[in-house]
């Protein structure tokens, strides 16, 4: 099934091993943003992944694309021009020392396109579902207006839409977000998000008041508990058809905590493009999320059939 | 005392940290193979060790060679020629994602080398031990053939034979690996097995039915528990004079998983080497094998002092 | 236009610097090979560029494939089964020491595919060009089959066949070659060959009588003078419609002395393609080898407008 | 003697070895800027040097801090608030292959600051020099006018003002580059000018001219001839007290293109601040410039020493 | 509050990762000793430290200054002469290998250096403490004398005097280091000492004897458990006015063992000097060790604000 | 032919790339040392070759052994004991700027070893041949005795005896140097001096000159011309017989400006040894000088088949 995501991606900073943003001599860099993650999850299991944005015509914006293409993503629609790439910068934590994320994503290409700029037609023609996320509108006016014109082309090509809530408080506030995020949610069929954004933001604790009040067709939340930089345990919930059914919940040791949110979003989608009953298709996202914070980077670099052995509960042993 | 071992070494290549390995932008290279790593343990030790095998005479091969003489081994017994050095791409593992291994040694140098181009008399010329693994006969005919050849001369020239069962499953299949295996029993005065494979294969669930049935004067089972891809837990036994020993329990946090077994042998070779008790001796292979686990790269290096402090219940505290 | 490319794509192993390969503790990985360094090219200048070959169904071969993805190429046609990714060892000399290149590439999953695997029809549908080198025939009974196949098959759907003589004297002796290409060549349109081949292969030492005895549209000579490890001179000629034109001459200070030749292809491809004067195809095609050997990797990782500021004269001033 | 300097630092990130832009999987983190650059240099050099400008209150821009004051500036008058750093990723070029240079340094912290937030007394007290170049006026109305009161109060404060003309077309045009510095020449003592920007922007030709036609006492050209991306030529005079002299020309094989300009004016400055004769000013001038090409980054990381040996004519000999 | 301290300055070099000192083909570089790493930790946190020292007048004596003026310590008052800077190779442990300091660092040009070299007036000057560890009088005659030296100037400039036992048996016997020491303790305010070595060098069990019979005003005892090398558990008491207060324990997975000490050291100055109630500076001292042990290298690498946060129990989110 | 070296071996520390000290992260570790360096280059080309020196019994020492017999170089005759391996510090130069070494060797083990610690009669056991250097009695007085015994043992077992004098004016001066060489010249055949030191230190500008005052059946001398740092002229001469022969000049863009007269002396010795011709004895010596500067680290790592075939004027082609 054709999958279209919109939205941004970035140059991310990395500084090698767990040195600090004022230590490093050097950076790893690599290309990432929210739905990004989700195509490029979704190439990698096989599935036919569209993204779309703006970059700047630049070797920066060339390289995002690069990145993209390499994991079989389709980047035919990502249109050139603009200014410049936003960038972040990624200090990994340790035990009590927590991750940080320095953002430089101001006025970005694609936070200054324009709705009319893209193509909806060719972008959604043939298209099965159209993915996006909460940072897309949080990005200023315009990338507002790219969200809403993609929601209502993505229903008039028969699309479903899934919208993961991602609420990041460096960007936006609360306030703010719930009122631009509720735009969107006429559009939307699966509403992914953090059980206290939830609660935050639309004062839903439960996924079932947030199903019926906007009329979602599935509702998935996340759950994270910190123990320190490097463990963390999550689990998933998924309501769907007046049922809800909970995912395993793993504790873990992270190599990299970013990603992990899209690839619960990609597994999602995934899933149920594959018609998996709801307990396999949480079991499967949640297996993804797990799988992703296994691997450096923001993409969820794994096949399909791995992410299915760790749902069937193997995982750690040598393979030779 | 001087100890011959003969099999494959091979390249390893590993993705720098974490890095799967189809995002590997440079590789480590190192040099190792089950037989060849216990000869480095062994001239880490102070032992004399002799490996025998064939490498191509280029570039790699002799790199393979300088890996060992690094360690001191002797190696004037190692053939040149033939086509390739084998290798293999080894990717870490991480929480619940399995660490990957991904042969390419078919056809070797070693693999089609021929019995007859040993010199087994200089080979042999007072050896005390001659050292084996299951791997080696696995590689084919003409390796099959070289193992049993290199068996005979070893109990022709009064050397104790050792073997370790090492079953591979991508090399071969148990029955095949069981016969092949049957017919170096013979010849051989000490086996170490997986406690699974000695099951798997040759359907012996403990030590004394597998000594009694090949007339091994000891046997070693290891025992490894895997919690996830970092943390395992491994003890070890040991069967000689009709008393059966259990090593301590180690729970590790693992910095490489590769060559573990490799140096629980060596261990268990040098403590038999200096007539330590069986319960001695299956503490130092074990502990052997616990420090290896945290050293990068398929050898444990590592002095016999440092492995008998292990021993001793040290461990982890700096020194300065 | 789209261009289609057949052959072998190996890992590359390249010590850090100039390390020789005895000395090298980790290598960069880069993936490449004659046809696929064209199709790369092509994409990189945006041209419609399709490589055709089998690879390993494990993540070597994925690695491969994504490496020519995030080039731009349509990898759709690539099949994945049998052994093993060739792959080969390249030191890069520096003054006086000789660069080295260590292949390790036989029997990989494309020298032993088998011509009915490919989905011929599929794979030139719509296709303007073919190119393929010699390498490929070079490869063994298998490949060169595979390598008829496409000539063939290319034709039958009216493309235009180009090849690469591409001699390597550690694949194959002379006159087994020379036997190997001539029947490919019933259905080359341009041919593209060392001076010093041209000669030793087919006894030609100018582009007319090749073109007249084997009936080529064009052909095209490469000339290449060593000063050392670092320092060539090179350029090309190109006899097409009975005329034969020169172009720049290059003295060289290189970075990486790979794929050089596989860049004049591809130029040269991209000028016929664009309709260039026969001047201005030459030119084309060597400044796109003179800005290769300035690149590291085995790719011509550059815009068509680089190679086109090249040709006009200018190079060397830092742009900011 | 106290030194002030104002101006930009970015954070530079320059891909390894001769990796281009698209290829780069990691960089290497270097802050710099013109005049931070002379800064640095002069400290190097055992002067007091004081830099001036905004920087994020984020770890950037501590790291940018901490890289002048590991080179022993001051940097107690840098203020701290705004939003981001600038930076630009710098790809290293080689042969024809042009070094280029790609800026993201909009609405940078110090390109929005205002005038009224600097001290400009507690800057200035003591002062005997003050630098700044061409490009802090480029960076936008803000920054044009923040040069223009530092302009004054150095002068106020007694202190000598230099003016590195530093055009870059990548910033702004000639026509509105040569307006906003000659607002500023008003109060420059030292004007320091590529020969080709002299004439571009104010058709001056030779530095008497240009000297005369806006009162300066001492006018620097600067040369330089481009052979290829590693090869330049460079050289300098000086025109003072009527008379004008040329420095040596130096043929360079250069290892950092960038900051060659700043070390040249550093240079002068510190042959100026001891009292040199014109002659001797501009060797050492010229002789700081060439030294930075040879030595990675923006900084001229040397000893007066050095320079001076450099000037005597040494070079290239090793030591030990 | 200006804060004086003295002591050495030493490379360190370490391997990358986990490899051991013999399998390092390169080591990461980087300047510590236990004064300097306190003097930089005050100097991150905003207080204005003054660092001395005597170092070679070479390109190592330089670096060590630059990177103590980086984190923003005052370096006037190091000396330059003499011969050597010291070293050490500190390789990483992990699981039960246990981590590994070897010392190169006798005759250092601190070691060597005479009391009358330093300007005891000119350091002093306006200080309001001075700290020392036991480490400076262990380096010899010389850096003895230096050390009563400066604890005489400090206490004639009204300097209240710290002192970190910092016993080290790889430098001198305990008997001998209690009688230096206690030459020492005539002018000392604070005490510092890990428990064991009250108790093996001084024969003191608790805190307050240990003040009561040197005069202590203060006196904190640091406590250790050892897991294994990566896995320590540690807290601080402080005994102040009668009184004696805990710390928080905190169960750590360290990233980098070593500094620990000094951070505890640092932290309780600056509690000290910010007047914190006795349980509030054990607290942050604590805090600060625990810090320290997440960051790579010898200095605490944190603001105050970080250190604070960690006081109030948070830790371990990623903050975006 | 067995041939006995004895000397210092040193850890290299080298910058990456083209760093400077001050400005280096990270240093490549490597194990060199004038004799140590002749010795591997021979063991290299398949001659048993004996290095004899004291190292620390630490990890630094051991590394040191390891990275000898690597190279295949026989180190049983290695002591262990005293307290320190001395190190230098090696910046590579380029264009004009100096390459640099800070040497901090003082006191270590060799250095302080004394003549009856080592075992003479098994060290010159069946030895045809023993090689020292003058940075030997350089090291102090306990150098001196052992370099003295070493010469006098070589001469019972009749060894024929060769010396570079290879004066290093950071570790002593002329006048002692003469002195001290002076006497070792006594055991002496074969010597091989720079002509400039041959000049300064004995006053003789010509081989012939020196052979007859000293009595030495060969006198080779070393030229080199410096154009910059990467850029040098060397050529070499030999007296033997009456007769002088000069080598081939080479004008070389270095890798690795250091071992150069190492791998001279390594040739020569090798040619002597194989009974070459002078004037191909000297052809072979200087084309292994040559050949080690385009190779990085101290030692030539090159086959002899790669030195003849740059003895035969091949050089640079890439062999694949």
């Amino acid at each position: 099934m054709k999958v279209v995501t919109l939205g941004e991606i970035m140059l991310r900073l990395t500084p090698r091993g767990f040195a600090r943003l004022v230590q490093a001599g050097e950076f790893e860099a690599r290309y990432g943003g929210a739905e990004a993650n989700v195509a490029a999850a979704l190439a990698n299991w096989g599935e036919e992944a569209v993204f779309v944005r703006k970059v700047p015509a630049n070797e920066l914006g060339q390289a995002a694309v690069n990145s993209l293409r390499a994991a079989g993503v389709d980047t035919r629609h990502v249109l050139r021009g603009g200014e410049r790439l936003g960038l972040y910068y990624a200090e990994r934590g340790a035990d009590r020392r927590t991750g940080k994320v320095v953002y430089d994503r101001a006025d970005s290409a694609f936070a200054l396109s324009r709705a009319e700029e893209y193509d909806w037609d060719g972008i959604f023609e043939g298209a099965g579902r159209f993915h996006i996320t909460g940072i897309t509108p949080a990005l200023g006016r315009n990338a507002e207006a790219v969200a809403l014109a993609a929601c209502k082309a993505a229903k008039e090509h028969g699309a479903a839409v899934s919208l993961d809530v991602n609420y990041r408080s460096k960007l936006w506030g609360k306030e703010r977000a719930a009122k631009a995020l509720e735009k969107l949610f006429a559009y939307v069929d699966v509403c992914i998000v953090n059980e206290n954004h939830a609660r935050e933001l639309f004062g839903c604790s439960d996924e079932r008041t947030l199903a019926e009040r906007y009329n979602f067709a599935c509702v998935a939340f996340t759950y994270r508990r910190t123990q320190d930089a490097l463990h963390n345990s999550i689990w998933g919930s998924l309501y769907a058809g007046g049922e809800r059914v909970l995912s395993r919940r793993y504790e873990m040791e992270m190599i990299d905590r970013i990603g992990g949110g899209d690839a619960f979003a990609a597994g999602l989608l995934y899933a149920l493009g594959h018609g998996f009953e709801p307990q396999k298709a949480v079991d499967f996202a949640e297996a993804a999320s797990c799988f992703k914070h296994s691997v450096e980077g923001d993409v969820c670099f794994a096949s399909a059939e791995e992410i299915a052995a760790l749902c069937s509960g193997s995982g750690g042993q040598i393979e030779r």
